[in-house]
C-alpha cells in the first residue's frame, strides 16, 4: 500500500470514525460481487449518509491520489466492485430514502442506495411501481450505474429510459445535478445518459430520479412448452414483430427447466419454455394472450398454464429470477459464469442455435436463459474455476459467443455492463470510439482513480 | 476573414469543386434558420456525399482552425446554423440515402440528410413508419443533433428514445460508429446518447440507426373543444395519469385555433382545443377513445369531432403542423418567436395558466401550442423585430417564461435546442453540469471549432 493510500485511510477514519471498516471480511465482502471474477479487496470501506460526505471522500481520495471504488450490494457480475489498485470503497448502502415520490408525475427520487424492491414496498400504496427487475435486489444507484435492465424492459425499457436525472460527485469534487423532471428536454448533453452504464468511473451517483408506472388495471402470466428451441424463439420474434406490448417473455431451455423444476420442487415440462407476463386493461390483456396463444400454437407451443392470481404469479417469476441458483444447484461446488450478449431479434434464433450447439461440443454444463423480446439471452457456465483447463475452455465458448453477437450486429452485453470482465472485447466492439470513451474518461477522471481498470482499457 | 479560413476554403474549393458555393444567396440560406434569431452566412458551403468526404473536409477545417457548421434543411429554431464566428457549412442534404431497412428487427440505418417524410414514404411499403414528427420535414440527421420530437413523443419518444447508433466524424478526423443493431446494450459510454442534442459541437452526425414501429391496426383522430384553457389542460394530465397510451394529445389555445380557423378555412370552435390520435387494434382504439372522452367531459370537454378515414386525419394534422404559419398570418410581416418549456406534467395547467396571464399583460401576441401530454409547449411571440421595445419586452416575457418553468422543475427547452437563442439559460438551468459538459466539449474539440458559439457559453 503507497504512503499516499495510508494517508487518506487515515484522514478517513478520522472524519467518519465508526462508519468507516478495515474488518478484513468487511474489505473481502467489498471487493466481490456475485460473479466469478477474482475479488479484490479494497483498504478501507466508508459509509456514508449523504452527498456531501461523499463529495468529502472524494475529496481527501483525490487529494492523495487514492482510486475510489463505488459499492451498492454487490450484486453486479463483470468484477465491477473489485479494488484491482486497491483503494477506497464507498458502500451507499446507508443512503437508502426514498426522498420524493411525486405520484402526479409518476416520478420519484431515491439516494442510490435504495434497492428496486424497497421503492416497490414503499410506492405501493401510490398505485406506482418502478418496473426495471434484473433479479437481484439491487440498489437503483448500481442499476443506474450498470445500464440494468431485465426482465419486463421489453415493454418497460432499460434504466436508460428510465433514468431522468442524477445527483453525483465528480472527481473535480464538484456535486452535479444532470437532467431534471421534465418528461424531455433537450438542454446541453445528455450527462444523465452518460453517467448511466458509466460504472463509477466518471462520477460516484449519490441520488436518482426515475420515472415509475401505474399499476396495471390487469395482469396475466402463463407458462407454454414447446416442441423445439428454435419454435419458441421465433414465436418470440413474431409476438414483437406483431408490436404486441408484452410485459414480459422470457425463455428457458430445457437444462434450465430441469434445473428450475429440481430447485423450486416445481413440474413444469422439461422442453424449452417461454413465460409470459401481460400487462393493461381487462380486455387488453385478453386480446394480448389470444394474439400472443394463436403465435405460439403456429410454432409448436403447447397448452398455456396460466397464473391469474398474484401470488401464482408472484411464484412463477420467483421460479425465473431463482433460475440463476437453480443451475448452479446443477453442480454443487461449481462456480457460475453468466454470459449477456444481445442481438438483433431477427438473428436470435440463429445466434441461440449455433450457441446451444458450441456448448454441447464444449462439454460445458450451461443452460440458457434470455430477455428474447430484446435479442438478450444468458448462459450460465458452470465450471470448476479451480481447474485452468474449465476456465480456458469456458474463456473460449465465452469468447466465441460474443463474436458471433458482434457479427450478427449485437453486443457483448444486454445488461451486465463492463467491469473487468468484459474489457477485452471493448475495442472489438467499439473501435475508434473507444478513443472517443477514453477522451472523455481523461477529461473527467484524469488520475483515473474512480474505479479503475473498469469499462475503458487503459 | 483570417487567412487561416480563405486557406482552408482555397483547399476545399480545389477537392470539391462545383459541389462548394460562395453564391451569396446561398451563403445567406445556410447562415439562417426558421427562427427570428439574427443570421450569419458561412464563408463557403461544401456538399459532401460521403462519411469520408465529411472527414476530409473536418480534416482541412482543423488543419486551418476554420468553424466548422453542420446544416441539414435549416429547420432549426434558435439559430443553431447561424456561422457566428465565420467559416465552413458541410451541407449534409445530399447525402439523403436510406441505407439499410432492417424490417423483421424495425430498424433503419439512414445518411443524415434524410428528411422524416422521405424515410416514412421508402418505409411505406413495409409496414413499418418512423414516429418521430416535429412537424418541418427536418432531416433525421438533423433531428438527432438537436434531441428533437413533436406531436407523438407521448407515445413514442423522443429522437433520443429512437436512436439506436450514429456514425459520426469528429474533430480529431476519425469517423466514428456509436451503439449498434441490438434494442439494448451496457457496453461503455453511451456515445449515441451524447452526440444526440449535440448540435454538431462535438461530432458531425452522417449516419443514423433509428428504431421504427409498425404501422398500427387502427388509428383514429379527433378533436374536442373545451370551456375552459385549464379544463383542457386537466384533461390532459389525467389521461397521461391514467396511463392511456395515446399516440398525440395537442392543445391550441383559442387564439391558435382562431389562427388555424382563417389560414386554412376550417370552423373550429374557437376555444381551447385538444387534438387527439389512438393508434392501436381496433378494440384497444375504441377503448382509449371512450376513456378519454369520459374524461374530457369531466373537465368540461364538448363534442368530439371524429376523422376515421386517412385523408381526414391528414387533414386535421395538416391544420396543427400549419399553426406556425397560420399563428404568423395573424400579424402580417411579423417575426414568430417560439419558446419551447417544458415542466412536469402536474405543473402543467398552472405554468400554462401564469404564463397567459403574462403574456396578455405582455401585450404581446401570442397564441399557445402544447405537445402538453410531455409537458411541453410552445408560445409564438409575434413581434416586429425592427421595433426594439418589442424585442426587449419579448426578450423579458420569454426570461420570466423559462425563470417559470425551471421553478416548476422544468426545462429551457423540451424539443428545440439551445443553438445559441438559448445560452443564456444554461448556467442557471444546470449550474456545475455545465463545467462537465465544458469539459467534455474541450476534450472532444479542444479549438472550439465544432458549431461554436452553440450549446457551451465559453
Amino acid at each position: 500500500m503507497s504512503g499516499d493510500i495510508q494517508q487518506a485511510i487515515d484522514e478517513l477514519i478520522q472524519r467518519f470514525g465508526d462508519r468507516t471498516s478495515r474488518n478484513p471480511d468487511i474489505l473481502a465482502q467489498h471487493g466481490r460481487d456475485e460473479s466469478f471474477h477474482q475479488p479484490a479487496p479494497p483498504d478501507l470501506v466508508v459509509f456514508p449518509t449523504t452527498t456531501e460526505e461523499v463529495r468529502d471522500i472524494v475529496m481527501i481520495c483525490v487529494e492523495h491520489q487514492t482510486p475510489i471504488i463505488p459499492f451498492g450490494v454487490g450484486t453486479s457480475l463483470e468484477g465491477h466492485v473489485a479494488a484491482l489498485s486497491g483503494g477506497v470503497c464507498i458502500d451507499l448502502s446507508q443512503m437508502n430514502r426514498v426522498l420524493e415520490v411525486n405520484a402526479d408525475d409518476m416520478d420519484v427520487r431515491v439516494e442510490a442506495g435504495v434497492t428496486r424492491k424497497q421503492l416497490n414496498d414503499e410506492l405501493r400504496h401510490t398505485g406506482l411501481f418502478f418496473p426495471v427487475d434484473p433479479g437481484a435486489d439491487a440498489t437503483l444507484g448500481g442499476m443506474v450505474a450498470t445500464g440494468a435492465s431485465g426482465t419486463n424492459a421489453v415493454r418497460y425499457g432499460t434504466m436508460r429510459d428510465n433514468v431522468l436525472g442524477l445527483t453525483a460527485v465528480m472527481a473535480s469534487g464538484e456535486i452535479i445535478r444532470t437532467g431534471g423532471r421534465a418528461r424531455k428536454s433537450s438542454s446541453g448533453y445528455d450527462l444523465t445518459r452518460l453517467l448511466c452504464g458509466s460504472e463509477g468511473t466518471l462520477g460516484i451517483i449519490t441520488e436518482v430520479q426515475l420515472r415509475c408506472y401505474g399499476q396495471p388495471e390487469a395482469r396475466s402470466a402463463a407458462v407454454c412448452a414447446f416442441q423445439t428451441l428454435n419454435g419458441a424463439v421465433d414465436s418470440v420474434i413474431e409476438i414483437i414483430q406483431a408490436g404486441i406490448p408484452i410485459a414480459r417473455v422470457e425463455l428457458l431451455d430445457e437444462l434450465q427447466i430441469k434445473a428450475v423444476n429440481q430447485y423450486s420442487n416445481l413440474d413444469y415440462a422439461e422442453s424449452p419454455t417461454l413465460f409470459f407476463e401481460f400487462h393493461g386493461t381487462e380486455a387488453s390483456v385478453i386480446e394480448q394472450s389470444e394474439q400472443v396463444k394463436e403465435i405460439s400454437t403456429d410454432h409448436g407451443g403447447g397448452e398455456f398454464r396460466w397464473s391469474l392470481k398474484a401470488e401464482e404469479q408472484n411464484a412463477l417469476w420467483q421460479a425465473r429470477h431463482d433460475a440463476y441458483y437453480a443451475a448452479m444447484a446443477l453442480r454443487p461446488g461449481c462456480s457460475g459464469w453468466p454470459t449477456d450478449v444481445c442481438v438483433p431479434i431477427s438473428r436470435l434464433t440463429e445466434c441461440i442455435l449455433e450457441t446451444r450447439t458450441d456448448v454441447d461440443e464444449s462439454g460445458i454444463l450451461a443452460p440458457i436463459v434470455g430477455h428474447v423480446g430484446d435479442g438478450n439471452f444468458h448462459l450460465l457456465l458452470l465450471i470448476d474455476t479451480n481447474d485452468p483447463a474449465e476456465v480456458e475452455n469456458a474463456t473460449a465458448l465465452n469468447a466465441r459467443l460474443v463474436e458471433r453477437a458482434l457479427a450478427m450486429g449485437g453486443t457483448c452485453t444486454g445488461e451486465h455492463g463492463i467491469g473487468y470482465g468484459k474489457l477485452p472485447f471493448m475495442v472489438k466492439e467499439h473501435g475508434k470510439s473507444l478513443e472517443v470513451m477514453h477522451a472523455i474518461k481523461q477529461a473527467l477522471d484524469p488520475n483515473n482513480l474512480l474505479n479503475p481498470g473498469k469499462v475503458i482499457p487503459y
